[in-house]
């Protein structure tokens, strides 16, 4: 999430969303980070991969922010969200070092990844440290607000595990899968969704948004993540490592989904021949699967389903009290990074 | 702990253990079990895999045990447990699994573990379930009890783990260490005693123990913890599965570290011979290997310290105020496990 965000140029609100990045979600960044390296470790790799995670890896901005937008976004003060930021950076980071080991990732946005780094048992105890110490901390940011608060945002962070948790496993069953449906996919990454849902939620909660507030920012969560998401898959067409490892390690991204459900004969030939290839795929046989996969209508489908999304995205925060032109340039931002993609297609930079 | 608990023969107190095990434990078994299970999930395989740990792998009668033991033997009501012993069975089922994972270990007590069975993708999700269903219900509990006790528990749950963690990242840099000093691995199965600890403990604060109580069963169930795993380490030394699996994929068990300070030549040259078997250890070479390490007087150094343990063991309980003779039978029905294997050895029934 971070890095996408990280990433928008050229744009009058590209320094906006950066600074609110910065000014939103860096406390609670650097709190968790000195919450989970105080405590006392004494095997000295354990606290090496902790250290490398926390201070080098984990620049998680972007969920910190998003709880205090929501919260400030239904007319709370977003300084109240921290106690909660703090848990759930550290929960995520944690789940995210999980999906590194499922998919045997090891490196991720040019930086070994803790799994890459110190192989799988490290990162597994590392993980293991960042929940533990994470749902201490949320426990006791849950004891400071009247139980019933309490109860509402533990079910939130359940039901977003269990609804994230249940998406990966149906994806590992893709990965076995020689048609792959398009629906079925798409019903996968909104369950996975579920991860931003919970925290414009669990925003909207702490920031004491009425039931309907609250459940116009949880539906603006699920749109916001599964672009996340969406966006996400269309960058990995246009990485030759990351292709190359989802097609070999994961399932295919979106847009080689719909390719396949058009046209799966040549789709499936070019995947199979990037999956022959070992080492680092060239520039030119990245460019030829993107010519497939373009011919198919393959990134129509995939823009279309975007602008639907961002469609109800929008209408959802439409009544939405105060600072919704925050969340429509976060919106905005992200559907920028599409764009640019889009950009390079059309304008046969790639093609 | 479970199994350990349920192989004891011919005593008097065996079957008064195994009624306890059942009278006390069995709820909160059948509660957590309830609990991972009503969880909708829409994946069948993660939904198997859950299904399989929850009803035929994890007989955590132990823990619910310790803990209904505790708050009773301070006088408190054993069933004001429960809320806090559904939790703990699944966090500790989810820290099994994630052993398993790590030291790849694919049967357990003549059983599939879920690594085993359904591979580590599947294990660490189904091992995440549990995690965030523990935690929230830990949550669950906590709120209902004042909000000091509940920070004392979660503390208590939080430290636990760090300090077995810490003790599991310690114990994987012991694999490839040449010489292990037998003190080195003592303080390490100190650390990791902790989770028995941890239980309790939170059993003597859910019963309402004062302070010196909370200690002394705190250090009872730091003794009883380092018991376990002492006398499961003994039990791996007759098990040709195990002892193959120990010396190729973990580290030697305690008896062998004392074999090797003792005499390192003839001990390391017979381990190397292990090493090189492929498939299943032979009787014979099992017992030959018992002979060895038996011949250094290792067997003698492991029994000396599981008697300074149990003597520390009962002294803690010497001042708690009832049913100190259930905790006392609880311990001299794990020193008995011990003594079969010595009798085992000493009447040259493998030697």
């Amino acid at each position: 999430m971070t890095k996408k965000l990280g990433n928008i140029e050229n744009e009058d609100f590209t320094e906006k969303i950066q600074a609110e990045l910065i000014k939103r979600g860096s406390r609670a960044l650097e709190e968790a980070r000195k919450a989970v390296l105080d405590e006392e470790i004494e095997c000295k790799k354990a606290m090496e991969a902790l250290n490398y995670f926390m201070t080098t890896y984990w620049q998680d901005l972007a969920r910190p922010t998003l709880l205090s937008m929501c919260c400030e976004a239904v007319g709370g003060d977003p300084d109240k969200v921290i106690p909660f930021a703090i848990p759930l950076i550290l929960i995520s980071g944690a789940l995210d070092i999980h999906d590194d080991i499922i998919d045997q990732t090891k490196v991720k946005n040019d930086l070994l990844t803790v799994y890459g780094k110190y192989g799988y048992r490290i990162a597994l105890l590392t993980a293991d440290a960042l929940l533990f110490k994470g749902f201490h901390l949320l426990q006791t940011a849950c004891v400071q607000i009247p139980k019933r608060k309490a109860k509402i945002i533990m079910d939130a962070v359940t039901t977003m595990f269990y609804q994230v948790g249940d998406a990966e496993t149906l994806e590992l069953a893709l990965r076995k899968k020689k048609k792959i449906s398009p629906d079925e996919y798409i019903h996968i990454i909104k369950k996975k969704a579920a991860d931003v849902e919970a925290h414009t939620f669990i925003g909207a909660v702490v920031g004491g948004g009425k039931q309907e507030e609250q459940k116009s920012l949880r539906e603006y969560g699920r749109c916001l993540g599964m672009l996340f998401i969406i966006i996400d898959d269309i960058a990995d067409m246009f990485n030759p490592h990351e292709i190359s490892h989802r097609l070999k390690k994961e399932h295919p991204p979106l847009p080689v989904v719909y390719s396949l459900s058009k046209d799966y004969k040549k789709t499936d030939t070019y995947i199979k021949k990037i999956k022959s290839i070992r080492g680092q795929l060239s520039l030119k046989a990245l460019k030829d699967f993107l010519d497939i996969v373009y011919q198919t209508g393959a990134f129509f489908e995939t823009q279309r389903i975007i602008e639907d999304i961002a469609f109800n995205a929008r209408m959802s925060i439409d009544n939405i009290r105060m600072l919704n032109n925050q969340l429509q340039m976060l919106l905005e931002a992200l559907l920028y990074e599409a764009k640019k993609f889009y950009n390079y297609l059309h304008h046969a930079k790639v093609l």
